[in-house]
């Protein structure tokens, strides 16, 4: 099995790949779009897709994706982040003096950095500060990065989980070509267009509260191009097949200008 | 006047400063927290933080730094985010090979790049590949990033505007010790907590409704410690001195956990 990943060998979501996924190729993609590309063109039969993070939010860029192509989402999975503090074999932590990673690392582990007196140095990716590292040699620098990413550049983790705010999870989203249909608890993601009026949100969402369905998530979006209109994001508990669920999709139809199921999927238990 | 934002000189977040503040000296901070103190801590009189991004999402990041910190939100501005292909004087389009800037920028010109054959590389930052590249004094090479850099360096601007979807905007948030009243249209921005039981949110979301105010934005957030309980942040229109507003807040209050005003301010209205 083939599964695309967005990001360098190393990077967290080819992480999220081995966990959700097993032992498997992974196929690294320089964007998202190229992500999914592979999976419509059948070059690869799944894409793992970060759609929302605890700190950082979600990623639009891959909900616009999704209705773009005529891809299933098929389950999902959390990754809690785990920033590792990586050096060439046997530096120790005294030998420190600067630490480099993507911008976002860094930012996540700023107060580690300046209680252990270690200057941050913005490079473009986690996974590629370990390849640059053990490029130039240097035993005054670590990188900031995944285990993989250690792992695979045969370094050394001197410490994990270096993130200032331990609630650091990325939510993933298995993206197949075909839908499947979860037995057992499943959740359900739908993306709706509503037109701007009074209480219209409030009537959407009555279809859902009115059958005693609980909601895991919802998200406006206001739509630039259309300012007043504005797109929703919802994942509810259950399976769109089933009845219940059905008739509350058929009623948000009475509402909703545009509604797309996205897929249900297995709800992930941890 | 003094404003902080998080970036380097020439970032997407100083041209906003002096789109929204005019004429101030701007502060620039490696980290949001460190924007956020500079205000707490009376080094910069305001501080303008992106709490938004059409394709990106919101930055959770952002709104834990409001509500770990005594300030308001005393203002809003949306920025078009509008890349420039940005080279040395007297190089021509033909010229370039490849082109430098973040990978979210290299993202949303993935398009343009592939249609000019012109090979993406990932640097650390937008405003910093302008640097770079100033420095490299390299002909065969453009830098991607905002207009600002562009003026800031010294260097020309051959295109404006190259991402490849122009619905591209980022919102901002003016911060500042003390809260304003405004006067005429107005918006309100708060963050509250839920106790998990079904059709919580549709009761919270019923004192707006049932008094006819319009919601411009809701998100949910799991609080991943306790897994199943949300964080909601919503902004409805109106300052929450009104009496409706007033109103609908005290009954908000008796579903919420917690609840929190961020802050009443000036709708933007472009």
């Amino acid at each position: 099995m083939k599964v695309s990943f967005q990001g360098e060998a190393g990077a967290y979501s080819e992480q999220a790949v081995f966990n959700y996924f097993g032992d498997v190729e992974t196929v690294p993609c320089e964007a998202f779009d190229v992500m999914f590309d592979a999976v419509a063109n059948h070059k690869s039969d799944a894409a793992l897709a970060p759609i929302e993070n605890s700190l950082a939010g979600s990623i639009h860029q891959n909900y616009d994706l999704l209705l773009k192509h005529n891809l299933h989402i098929v389950g999902e999975y959390f990754l809690r982040v785990r920033h590792c503090l990586i050096v060439a074999p046997g530096v120790k932590k005294t030998d420190i003096k600067k630490a480099i990673s993507h911008p976002q690392a860094l930012g996540q582990c700023i107060g580690y950095l300046r209680n252990h007196k270690i200057k941050p140095e913005q490079v473009y990716d986690t996974a590629g500060s370990v390849k640059l590292l053990k490029e130039s040699g240097a035993r005054d620098t670590a990188a900031i990065a995944s285990r993989r990413a250690a792992e695979l550049y045969g370094m050394e983790i001197l410490e994990e989980g270096i993130e200032d705010n331990p609630e650091n999870y990325t939510r993933f989203l298995a993206i197949q070509p075909e839908a499947v249909n979860p037995q057992g608890e499943a959740k359900t993601s739908i993306v709706f267009t509503l037109k701007n009026a009074p209480g219209a949100l409030f009537k959407a969402l009555s279809v859902f509260a009115l059958r005693d369905i609980d909601l895991t998530k919802i998200e406006s979006r206001p739509l630039q191009g259309t300012p007043w209109d504005y797109l929703f994001y919802v994942d509810f508990v259950g399976a769109a097949h089933e009845p219940r669920a059905q008739k509350a999709l058929d009623h948000l139809g009475e509402y909703a200008q545009m509604l797309r199921v996205l897929g249900s999927y297995p709800r992930f238990t941890g």
